[in-house]
């Protein structure tokens, strides 16, 4: 790995920028390229060749446009649906958040069961069922659709959201112990979900470890792509964020997500 | 009129089918030809020029393709930038939601103060806000976008619900009595809130008028293309339904909003 390496994020909209988040943390001295397809989401209702189509073009944007010698793709749908068609479409090593979260579950936790929250499109590819499978895990999956615009909304710490995390998560430990199941772990499939984090950790049993994908994600990508830059470069301070449609939400909104300024979101054009 | 005119109903997403229900109550002898736009949806984060190519592609397919001789824009984002553009694409009257809420809320406003909540690129058009100013109406909006997910999740009587409109109120009146404003008439301005109207009624200080954009529509459609059809034939009882993308949570959710089956939805192709 060079000292400043060019690494691509691609999310369909900006909830990816909490793996952004974890990368810069992990990996300072690099550089960054956002990309945002936010034109074109939500990707989760759309078929996978659509899906497949989006994301080779997002990541050859980043690869041809922006120079990024490494591509995270920080979107739980295009992860699932769309790994092969990108790696196909780059000649770059390329790492998506699904693997990575299962990884960290199948490394937490004692009991091998595991719970899975994420999106209503993320649950119904049964994306992380099937990667915690080949863990050896077994998983119980929930759509939680309330927790992204709670999100959004900023009601980060809020009680409707505190009462709205609990009434998901007694339904799923109340049919985790109908199936028999003693789930130590939760992994937050979502990217927009490590902002709650705080507050699921108040509600989950004692002794539950939650995984975040992002974080899993950003330490895969550290020994993927290269070792802690600490000592060998400075941390760079460069990110470069661009969307496909109004950037306005994005420049509100994404600097919550990275905790810190996004800066000017640059407007680009994939097409229809 | 004629005896079952074929009235066509588009929508970017199925919320509309509140309005379509309104208008089988109103106009029951008519036949209807739904249409959601599902693969292109969110349309309120598109630009202008994109959301009236898609509407009017929409348009096109219903009055071309399905002999629609009336249309009704179920929209309320298609419906503030796109009335003009549909009515240049195809020959047949159009109505959409924002002139028949804002005329409504003249007709029932004592003080001739209007609050609307709508989904945030609704307000942040201030289409509503327009057509009531040009109804002599002064008008405070506020962007409820959480009521949509807690519709979609089923949460329509739901304590939750009542607690996030309770929260949203309290923000409006608040801001309504800085302005020094009376307002006596709440405006649902989206398609989705029908559905919570018990509930916003309930919460809703003692006098104060709602008013559902989706009923005055199909009065307004009433009085533009007929009279009320119970005498001059029987009800036609005849809807199709049509989708741009996977139309399973159409079929699973719709009838939620049409309070009856909504049966078998195509799949149809506009495009990109």
């Amino acid at each position: 790995m060079n000292q400043n390496p060019v690494i691509g994020v691609f999310d369909s909209g900006f909830g990816g920028l909490t793996v952004l988040r974890a990368l810069l943390h992990r990996i300072p001295h690099a550089r960054y390229a956002f990309l945002g397809d936010t034109a074109r989401l939500p990707y989760g209702s759309k078929s996978r060749r659509t899906i497949a189509r989006y994301a080779a073009e997002s990541a050859q944007f980043l690869v041809r446009e922006q120079g990024a010698e490494y591509l995270v793709i920080a979107c739980n749908t295009a992860s699932a649906l769309a790994l092969d068609a990108i790696e196909e479409a780059v000649p770059v090593p390329v790492l998506g958040v699904i693997e990575p979260g299962a990884a960290s579950a199948r490394a937490r936790s004692q009991t091998g069961d595991v719970l899975v929250i994420a999106t209503d499109a993320t649950v119904q590819s049964h994306a992380y069922a099937a990667a915690c499978r080949t863990q050896g895990l077994r998983t119980l999956e929930k759509a939680c659709p309330l927790l992204v615009p709670l999100v959004e909304e900023g009601w980060t710490q809020h009680a409707v959201t505190a009462e709205v995390f609990r009434i998901y998560l007694d339904e799923l430990l109340r049919e985790a112990a109908e199936n028999g199941m003693a789930p130590d772990s939760l992994v937050l499939g979502c990217t927009h979900y490590p902002l709650l984090r705080p507050l699921i950790e108040k509600a989950v049993p004692a002794g539950m470890c939650v995984i975040d994908s992002a974080e899993a994600t950003a330490e895969a990508a550290m020994r993927l792509f290269g070792q802690r830059g600490e000592d060998c470069a400075r941390p760079s301070d460069q990110i470069r964020c661009f969307a496909t449609d109004s950037v306005e939400k994005f420049e509100r909104l994404g600097s919550r997500f990275l905790e810190r300024p996004v800066g000017h979101v640059g407007l680009i054009d994939l097409g229809g």
